[in-house]
């Protein structure tokens, strides 16, 4: 039986080991690569007992009360004494609370006269006060290595002073789309001719997963071009993705170049729709995939499977996010041992499965926004069923 | 009553004006951007009568049947003749199918005997067949102006022989973190200071919604520091973005500077929890934001509502992808008339709200990958609950 998805990834994530190296990127830069080394707290977060409001810093036990202003502090800025019974500062969100304040009156929860200030709502200890550490204690880890860089870490590098950020190295990931039928972007098709799409859209993938993309100019299929392309790939790539040459036809012939310079299959097809041809190897110690040459073939396989190899190679946790959604009309079809993937387009949460003309339909593609994700046996999902969804 | 962030949304949309120009970019460098013409098809697609299978060309009628197999076409190429009655050729995925043939027997379905191959297998008029101008006629609307360029669009581009795109501008964000208590990456902050995350954040942010960022230093809170940042970003930018000096502090400049500056306020705050000072203006004509100055508060109503204004700018429809998720244990929180948004984690559908201090704490927005949405005055979720998920 073919592998499902799931097991396939679990083999590839198994088998690619992360790159050695590392590198610093300016803090502007370091968005969506892989953490190179864990991240500490240089200090206490917050480093003060911080003022979540504008109000009136004062001692809990003493409201209700009567408080005389003492002063006021501004966020950045300390009070430069500390308060004693009956006495308030006002304060500023984001300034540190004085010594002999334990809370902070919100300003919309107070009456001000002059230099007086009456709190009558009541206020428990540490009300609107963040401790010193209670966010994160100095010397503990903020980040940990092999997190992919998102906004928050990018806040948190800020926040510590990490102007340089040591991150993974980038995988150099090659692309190579096969078929007779393929010309490149500046050439006029005959009537018999396509352009090369899948090399295209593969760079924008890889890019999007933080790769660096080495696209290579289309191979017919014969195993000469298909030699030189996999050495030029192997030369100067980190993985190596190849899109056609890998089904039942006998032109398919990127396996038997494949297996002639040494490589090894680990696993030949998944049981999925489209992508079942899926091919995975490894070769010189690098990662290879063959996938499928029909365009949302080779879109999702990349998704599913290359894309699991890029986060291995970065030292990441391989991520595949399904989304849930809810079907916006009943769908049906025949029965299928394999998980399959229909383009479908979202509008809200109603998830919609689109017309298409097969995983060739560049055109349905681009109407569609992601697929909905259908396991194995399925026949029919009612109208309202909530369904897993991958974005395109 | 203040505005839900829909109707501040819907507001942001309806006074914001795509900026003038266009740009001719390499495909390489389209992805992202939005696409400033429609784009229509140079040619039927598929151009011919695409196989989908490897197989046998056949005219469907004289299934079942045997057929002398008279020739075999390789995608890209053509049979070269057209076939007869009891006549095949072997034909590969995305080859042309020849005249005289309807359907293609997959290979999988026949019986090859030397040059005869016998079909058993049912087979419709049509079956793995798709028809030239099915998936898009020559002539017909590809892609329309203003769909932002993906995967798909990027395959659709590349199969039309778009080497070079024309997009809109991407529109420049001038982003200014205000504060006394801000000091910058490079400055080793004294215990009251902590170092300005929220320009460094935000610059991501406007990055990875298709703008340029132009981030200004922290400005302290006074009068002619907050000027003389505000009139270098008039100078230089589309769209203004403070954070901080927004909501009800004495210290709270920026509204006053904005004004003094000709600017006009269009709306001051939006029933969200964080983020309900948020401030949305109009000055020389340039869209303009006061986020409060919160980290999340900043991340959350800049994802809400400036991000808006860029896809505006840019000429896209504005998108704000929230997605299904299940809730992973029971959530309570007191009525509030606000739509909050819950840091929280996914591990596959399941989304868990987590701890924090409050909008300050950016080591719960590292430990969360997005925020579940809650809407106003509900008070309690049950676990299993679906509910609607902001990725951060």
């Amino acid at each position: 039986m073919t592998r499902s998805y799931r097991d396939a990834r679990a083999e590839i994530a198994s088998t690619v080991r992360p790159l050695p190296g590392r590198e610093l990127v300016p803090l502007a830069e370091a968005f969506g690569r892989v953490l190179a080394a864990s991240v500490l707290a240089d200090r206490d977060q917050p480093p003060f007992h911080r003022s979540t409001r504008d109000g009136f810093a004062v001692r809990a036990a003493d409201v209700p009360g009567t408080f005389r202003v003492v002063g006021e502090i501004a966020a950045g800025h300390a009070l430069g004494r500390s308060l004693t019974a009956g006495e308030s500062a006002e304060i500023m969100t984001g300034a540190p609370v004085p010594d002999g304040a334990d809370a902070v009156a919100m300003v919309e929860h107070v009456q001000r006269d002059g230099d007086q200030v009456t709190v009558t709502t009541p206020l428990a200890s540490g009300e609107n006060v963040v401790a010193p550490g209670t966010e994160l204690g100095a010397g503990t880890q903020a980040i940990a290595a092999g997190a992919r860089i998102g906004t928050a870490e990018i806040a948190m590098l800020a926040t510590l002073g990490y102007a340089q950020v040591p991150v993974a190295p980038r995988p150099r990931v090659a692309l190579c789309a096969t078929g007779e039928e393929l010309v490149g972007l500046d050439v006029v098709p005959s009537p018999t001719q396509i352009r090369d799409s899948n090399s295209h859209t593969l760079a924008v993938q890889v890019a999007r997963a933080g790769g660096v993309p080495l696209r290579l100019p289309p191979a017919l299929d014969d195993i000469a071009t298909l030699t030189k392309r996999l050495e030029t790939a192997l030369a100067g790539a980190d993985l190596i993705v190849f899109s056609g040459g890998v089904s039942m036809g006998k032109y398919d012939l990127v396996e038997d170049v494949f297996k002639k310079l040494g490589g090894r299959i680990l696993f030949d097809g998944a049981a999925i729709r489209p992508g079942k041809p899926v091919v995975f190897g490894e070769i010189a110690g690098k990662p290879f995939f063959g996938l499928p040459g029909n365009p949302l073939s080779t879109l999702v396989t990349f998704e599913l499977f290359a894309r699991t190899a890029i986060d291995r190679l970065a030292g990441a946790e391989p991520l595949l996010r399904f989304q849930l959604a809810q079907l916006g009309g009943p769908f049906q079809q025949r029965a299928l041992p394999l998980t399959c993937f229909v383009p479908s387009r979202l509008s809200g949460p109603y998830a919609k499965p689109l017309r298409s003309q097969g995983s060739g339909d560049i055109a349905a593609l681009c109407r569609a926004d992601g697929f909905v994700v259908v396991d194995p046996g399925v026949t029919d999902l009612p109208e309202g069923a909530i369904v897993s969804y991958m974005l395109r």
